[in-house]
This record gives C-alpha cells, sequence and structure tokens, in this order.
C-alpha cells in the first residue's frame, strides 16, 4: 500500500524524521504537500471538521484510511511494519521508542532557541532571549542529549539498538546533521566528545538509500523556516 | 507483578500522568523514590554506568528486569496490560498513543513558562522572558490545544477515545488541573469555550479510584517546582 505522508513542504521539520525512515525502508509513498495542490491537500486534511481523529500538527501519515500523526507514533506504526526500521520484540520496539522520544524531545529544545518567547513571533522580535536559550542549548543541553545517545551507543556498539539501524539511528543522524547546520562552531567542539554518535552519523550518511535520498531532489535543503537555522548570533 | 515508578518524589511533574494511570487501574505498584531511601534507588538507577538502556530522565517504569521510561511510552506499554486504560486494537491504541504525545507536547511549554531561556537556571533569573512566554502561552497556546481536545471531545462524546476512560482521558485531567493552578485567572475566560473538556475533568474527579487517590497521601500538592507552578505574574 502506498503511503501519504503529509507534512510542509518547504522544510525538513519533524517530517524529515518520517522521510528518512520511509526511504530507508524503500517504502512506496507520497509527499503529499510537495505535489500538485500540495498545501491544498494538507490544510484541508489538517482542518477538516468532519474528520473525527484530526492531528493536531504535521506530519501525519496516511495508510488507507487510517491516519496516524506525531512523528514518533508515526515512526513506531512503521517500524512494526519494516524489519528495515525496528526489531520485532516489544521490549526492543519499547526501547527504540523511548529513544526516539528522548530525540523528539531534543528536537523540541532545537526549535525553542530560536523562538523562546512565542513560535508566533518572529525570531528578529526575540532575538536577546534567544542569544540566551541558545548559549545554555549548546553548553548544557546538546552536551547532555548527545551524551547520553553516547552513553546508550558505547553500551551497543555501532547502532542504538541491537545489530541493526533502526529508525532511532536515522533520527539521530538528523538531529546531528541539524545541530552542525544550526551550531557550526559549537559542534565542532562537542563532537569531539562524541565519537559514538559521529562514527553513527557517518555510518547513516553512507546507507545506500539514504545516501541515494540525500543527494536527490526530495531532500529538502537546511533553511531558516525550519526547526534547524543557522543565525550566526545563536552559535559560538 | 509489582510496578516500580521511579520518580521525583516532591512534585507531580510528569511522573504524576503515570500515578494517575497506575492508580485508576488499581495497579500493584510501589512510588520507588517516596520510600525509604528513595532518592538514593532514583539516582543510582539514572547513572549506574553499567546500565545497558538507561533513561534519559525520570519517569520510568520498571517490571521484573524490563525498564520503560519515557512518559507517554509507559503509558502506551500499561495500555496494552490494562483494559482500563486502553482499548484493544492497534488503530484505537495508536491514536490514544497519538493524543498522549499531544498532551507531552502541551505539558513540555507549560514547564517552558516559567524556564524558558534556560532549565539549569531560577525563574528569578528568567522572569521578564517568563512574562513573556507565559503572556503568549495563555492567549495563543493554551487555546489552541484545548481547543483541539475539545474537538476530539466534540466528535467522540463524553472521553477522547471510544466508549471507556483511557490514560489520554487521566493525562488531560492532570493538565486542566495543573494549569488551573498554575493559571486560575486565565483558565477562568478559557474554560468557557470549552465545555466538553471541564466536563470530561469533572468526570475523571469523580471516577472512584482517582478521588480516592486524590483524597490520599499519595497524591502530591501542586508545588512550585513541579512542572505546573503558581506564579501570579505569569498569570493574567
Amino acid at each position: 500500500m502506498r503511503y501519504e505522508l503529509y507534512y510542509w513542504p518547504n522544510i525538513q521539520g519533524r517530517g524529515e524524521l518520517v522521510r528518512l525512515a520511509l526511504e530507508h525502508a524503500g517504502c512506496d509513498y507520497v509527499d503529499v504537500a510537495r505535489g500538485k495542490d500540495g498545501m491544498k491537500h494538507l490544510l484541508h486534511a489538517l482542518s477538516d471538521p468532519k474528520r473525527p481523529r484530526p492531528s493536531y500538527a504535521p506530519p501525519f501519515l496516511k495508510v488507507g484510511k487510517q491516519i496516524i500523526g506525531q512523528t514518533a507514533n508515526i515512526l513506531f506504526y512503521l517500524g512494526a511494519r519494516h524489519a528495515e526500521l525496528a526489531p520485532r520484540g516489544e521490549a526492543d520496539r519499547l526501547w527504540v521508542h523511548q529513544l526516539q522520544l528522548t530525540i523528539a524531545d531534543l528536537v523540541g529544545e532545537a526549535h525553542d532557541t530560536h523562538h523562546p518567547l512565542a513560535s508566533s513571533q518572529y525570531y528578529e522580535d526575540q532575538k536577546p532571549a534567544a542569544k540566551k536559550r541558545a548559549a545554555d542549548f549548546r553548553k548544557t543541553r546538546v552536551p547532555k542529549y548527545l551524551g547520553y545517545f553516547e552513553r546508550v551507543l558505547s553500551h551497543n556498539g555501532k547502532q542504538l539498538v541491537g545489530r541493526r539501524i533502526t529508525y532511532a539511528d536515522l533520527s539521530l543522524f538528523q538531529v546531528v546533521a541539524g545541530l552542525r547546520y544550526a551550531f557550526p562552531k559549537a559542534m565542532k567542539r562537542i563532537e569531539r566528545e562524541h565519537p559514538h554518535v559521529v562514527a553513527l552519523y557517518e555510518r547513516v550518511e553512507d546507507l545506500p538509500k539514504i545516501a541515494a535520498y540525500l543527494a536527490s531532489p526530495r531532500r529538502v535543503e537546511f533553511n531558516e523556516d525550519g526547526i534547524f537555522r543557522r543565525y550566526p548570533a545563536l552559535d559560538g
């Protein structure tokens, strides 16, 4: 069955975590909002008052008549269906999901570095606060999160869980890519302390289907509308 | 089997969402950190370098040898084992989980109203920023989130999913209780627009096991170390 992904067409954002999973598993999918009349379909799906189980926000995935929202929930669903994305046993599946939810927390904090006061207002209108939040993010939060994943990797080996890549590895790759984009100076320093995380990043980058995807026009470029934004004032 | 819950002993926090589920399902559980040498056990479990699958932060639940972290993940696990907490079918279980993850987002935003710049620093040192973030939270975020749950409830009826209470209903009750505690003035106004949410709150409050729990010493009081804090400067 063809998956229909609904997400903002011009950013990587949280949708990218789903895109990477769909690509790595070789799924047949359509990125609805990037096609013809895409935004119209996305906005309709979000606001249709007849829909009994609406999603609060993109991304959501349509599979036949079922619609699944919340990034980590979508990945959990895909993990149960594609052996390329997660192990089979329940305890392992919950552990991968736990890691994914921790990655989600890090992604949320990355967003708030440029929007510490209100997501409804411009970055330019909250820049002094953004500088403070970003400084704390670089100094305490990123090292704490990456230190945690380093610890998990140093226990397990080349990937976060078991003997094969899972969707959590793909998401950790994406987060490191985003942190490198947004905070190049800080990451140069922080990465030295996290060799397992860097090795995983490089491994995921070289996975055949991921490498092909990253080189394709399907991969949206990082930009200053997404979660990870390159604002030099916030790096250091 | 007896569940062991690990969470900070002196706050409701995210652990409360798990406590409410355990109580409503009548589970045999121990709130480890509230017992003898509790904090020692909690901190050991968090930092033990021999643990191959550590949790990033409390709460986590120990079930025999398995340890499950991340609040929504714990609830998903419990929902599969206790019919009092979630329906059985996979699509319904994912939908309850999706709602729970949206509640988790709201909880995270509630926390950041008093810590918009750095969770490692005191509220008193980020008060001007907190006022701005809290104003946006009251004016745009709470109405958007509660409006979403109102929409879901107005489709489904007296509870969020299906014909019985689920853990997502218990969590929504807790969030409304927390918002009422932290933002009494704003909530008085906002609640008028969300009659289904208020009705659900009242229904959960009166569930026999929940009512007994709320009246017991097991329920920690709201306080200014938790996620929902009553700082009059942030209400309005």
